[in-house]
């Protein structure tokens, strides 16, 4: 099921970008949740196009309907359908995909693979497909929050070369939000915006590193062997679009210091047992420690770009693509809270599974 | 199903430390291969302890024995039942691990979860459990190798701060067998085996980069959305013990890059479509696209080291632990072949997917 | 993922009788399929309400709506979102459902297991559901027929104690359609009319058994140990509502007989290897064998009945309650598609498997 | 994962008749369990060969060995790897096996598929693979007796023609255990063994019915839509060898009966909410009711027989097979244990998934 995430808290997202409608079925969701389509809109509205002037400005209002799965304001158990409608196609504007292969993006490897290819908008492949996730998502965090006061807070750590300092605190969603590129550094914030702008002046595109931490997850959540906690956070977020790597903790840069630096001693703190330091990113042995889990994302720069590129034609000609059209010059902003997400839709599945394991027998 | 991995070609690995033994179970593996036990061998002796002076010097033959799945020498369709049995065990070498919670171990974790714990050796939370994964990816690099002459390759591309030149061709298995650290760059090799006894003389321990190739992907492997090809690398990867990053194509560092500098220009070349540059690692939209994949994974350095460290006890208490013992002191020289292997795994589900999907009907 | 069925062509059917919708992801499809709606609807208008005098009055046309998957009349290897609007929804009919557990229903065990329940038409335990299957089993059809050939057909093969005789050939589906209770033996189609007619009148209602044959399936399709075909047959015949049991080939009967009798002895005929007897119902070992599949099902009379019947309420008090409004005396003749759909569902499955399995490699 | 079963409690079965073991993997497993070989052994006992008069005498001592998941006497949440040696093999005794296929058995059908064929013994598709299954059913018995209390016996109901009157009470398992045939019922018992005593001096073989009940099930266990729990233990009991049928509640009876009759009223009864009667077998909407769980399971005629056999041998000419060797002239007695290993793996599987669902949240 290769649309499909989770083992207990199953998301099927379905819908193309120009098709009629993009959506999720979510499988799983615990009976008896309140639940409301304004909770869903609200992290919607997050990933919505036409946000602010840094983003495409295709106008799609994203509007979620439930059609199944809700009785009276709360979750029955029963499977929720969750669909938005598309609004904003214009397949006129794609003619030049179905015929040339965009660089960087699947319009080549989907026609490999499948012998076919909706070429308006990246049909599978573009990142409306990611509103079902969303919209999943919004669902997973409620029920973290309620269920053990979990939050789930990304925000962008590095715009192209421009890093904001690392956040002396748990960074507040105010703090995220207060600016459309959601770095809650404002300073850095600026620069950001800044960068942002120049490149799409030059019909040019950024990336970056998104930074997400979770806060009050339990001790014990994560399966050893396969599905650790780390391994199946880095599935979620390379699974995401314009991913190029992940790291967990001291990550890539602690491959640098030698073991006696690295190593997280334990002690008692607050009458538990903690660690003095969190190199580990809250996850030891693929199971939460109960520490704040820390990971980060790397985006590369949008592979649409307003230049003319090489490439070839669906024929095998060389050809060359004029990039026109509406498009985001940095993903950045609007995957926040896809990061958030898929984050959400990973711990609760966790959370569910070990429930499974340990809270039903009493040995 | 914690414990097991892939859906088509699924395994299932099982076995503690210091248990009766160790192994793995392979479902779906295609029938009539020709499989000896030699060849399994051969990859298990690539991990084994004791191959070299710069690994732990555990006595462990790690003989590896077949009890299912092959007929007259070839494979059946049936599930393949591989176990090596636990030679060197010194239960008695580990009572201090039954009291106190080693740092950046599973110890802690693993009571949190279970509420019980198999402290000899780390339990099931060891490194020795990756024989299993060594075992079965022996049988899907050769499905490989015989169905499209498919060639995995990692080594150690960075140890600590001492980091190879990138090899300018694909590394032969001669390059990277030929040092015990499995550096193919022969001076830098050199270093890093000073490295590495230096900081065992220290007691202590360094981590390091694992780089993977694998060529003559064909393109069309690889699911979207969730199962994105890339995806199933990260969560593969992750799920080994001591790592903390995974970065595919140009990872991290090419979110430095703008768009128009990091696009893969398409062209005509061999009669067929590739790409100029290779930043998106061989992986588009999720699917191969026939260039060479290309990831890296980050290694911390070996939790376990030869000084004092400052932890609690079961009991919550405050506790010194003096690590002794056999150890590794860096676990990337043996972690090469379980890298190769883990890839082999997820390239032969999805090898075995797009069967499923494409070459059945033809519409 | 309880709504969910198939390892490969995996369905998710969500929506409750009286909510927005009833529908269906299918996942897997293989690409470029030609697919119109109308196919779609023409396997839903067999099993909509209101076909004949014989089902429930409830008026739905039942359309269907295709939302993603299809690009110029074509799957495209994305997931079929089809769905069906709820129309004649009369929530108000409903309310003494609220307050009074329906014996032999879903009602009480829903309540016991969700602690809420959408009581309105049954919910999701309501026979609505299986519009997402048959819509599903509608595309696996053709995917089988295209393919292979392989034709499916299930009939009315006793009702209450009327039994038809043993068709002496494989029957067609106009002999099946010819008759509004699916059954093509026609004078025993008129005396199982006559009976479901006596029966409404007593406010009362029936069962009986359909049976399924399918023809032009392939040897070596179904997979020992656990995923035997039949096995995956009776699960997909129990998972619908009313049923009480599945036999295959020879079944309960076939108990009487000895091996001497009972073993089908194989022969070489039409140039393959054949049986010359069928106890085996098409299966051996798990496995096809080439020969007609055949399989019964048995459906217990509908559990709603306009006759006053004792229960309790959902205070825990006894209670009476007195059936009304619209259903139907007995539920084979809309079963007929269904059980249809969950055969083509297994099959195109296990086709799949089949693939991924033997097609790809050439050892 | 045609060779797992069980979403949460899985169980992975490997090995063939004359290899040189069977066993299985648990995975899953909740932590803690107290736990001795012994308790699998006294199973395994129940079905193993040589065991009395009425079944094979291959000698078998059938001694089964935990290899891992058990650290001083209780589980730990890691796989329970559990193995049996074949000792009683004779390669030898199968030749013929090697150029006929035996009908009614898998020879073809396995050869149709794979290619290739273990031909010893019947290979994979022997029975003795259900040792695997019963030693994981072993477990998942204690869990349920542990954690709820639940008793799960199967006994057999009716033999070939002669049919046991039916209990009045649950039976104990003495009553099932005093006589080899597992027949309750001591006088019909007696003329059970007596059948099949007859039957084997003829070189014949016969097949019959076993009952299976559970109690002390709570309400909520199953799942709709597709996993409803009627639906899994049909899915388990096809999928053992020998199977043709399978009814739940009334079954195929209970299709006689008008739905008045059959339905079964509530009533408050024990302070709790209870049914008058039990058409539904204690399942309702593919859910627990609390009522006694009630099925019953058609096995053929062994297909081994001591008479001369028309096939075809693998070169595709007219043969004749002439069975010898030992084998069971009535699978019933040993399928027992097997019937109540199957069932205890599918109800341990739902508690664990209503665990996860229900348990965890708080809402």
């Amino acid at each position: 099921m290769p649309n499909s995430f989770g083992k207990l808290f199953t998301v099927t997202t379905w819908g193309e970008s120009h098709g009629g409608a993009v959506g999720v079925v979510v499988d799983g969701c615990p009976p008896r949740l309140p639940l409301e389509a304004a909770e869903i809109q609200a992290e919607l509205d997050r990933r919505r196009p036409g946000q602010s002037d840094l983003v495409t400005p295709r106008q799609e209002e994203d509007k979620v309907e439930i059609l199944s799965g809700l009785f009276e304001g709360r979750t029955t158990g029963a499977p929720l359908l969750m669909l938005v409608r598309n609004a904003d196609a214009r397949p006129g504007a794609y003619d030049e995909m179905k015929e040339k292969f965009r660089p960087s993006h699947a319009d080549y490897t989907y026609q490999a693979k499948y012998g076919i290819r909706d070429h308006r908008g990246g049909g599978r492949s573009s990142a409306r497909e990611t509103i079902g996730r969303v919209a999943a998502g919004a669902v997973a965090k409620k029920i973290l929050r309620l269920a053990g006061g979990v939050e789930i807070r990304a925000f962008v750590t590095r715009l192209h070369d421009i890093e904001a300092p690392r956040p002396d605190h748990f960074p507040t969603l105010e703090e995220i939000e207060a600016s459309p590129v959601r770095c809650p550094h404002a300073a850095t914030a600026a620069r950001m915006i800044e960068r942002i702008k120049a490149v799409r002046a030059e019909g040019d595109s950024v990336g970056g590193l998104i930074e997400c931490r979770v806060r009050a997850v339990p001790p014990g959540l994560g399966e050893p062997v396969f599905d650790r906690l780390e391994a199946d956070l880095a599935k979620a977020m390379l699974s995401l679009p314009a991913t190029k790597g992940f790291e967990i903790g001291s990550g890539f840069a602690g491959t640098l210091l030698k073991g006696s630096a690295h190593n997280d001693p334990f002690e008692i703190r607050e009458g538990r047992v903690r660690t003095q330091t969190n190199h580990s990113g809250g996850v030891q042995g693929g199971i939460s420690n109960g520490e704040e889990i820390c990971f980060r994302v790397a985006f590369k720069p949008t592979a649409t770009i307003l230049q003319p590129q090489k490439t070839v034609d669906v024929a095998g000609h060389a050809a060359e693509l004029q990039g026109r059209g509406r498009h985001d010059p940095c993903v950045l902003p609007r995957a926040v809270p896809i990061v958030e997400a898929m984050a959400a839709l990973v711990l609760v599945d966790h959370w569910m599974r070990q429930g499974a394991q340990n809270q039903t027998f009493k040995f």
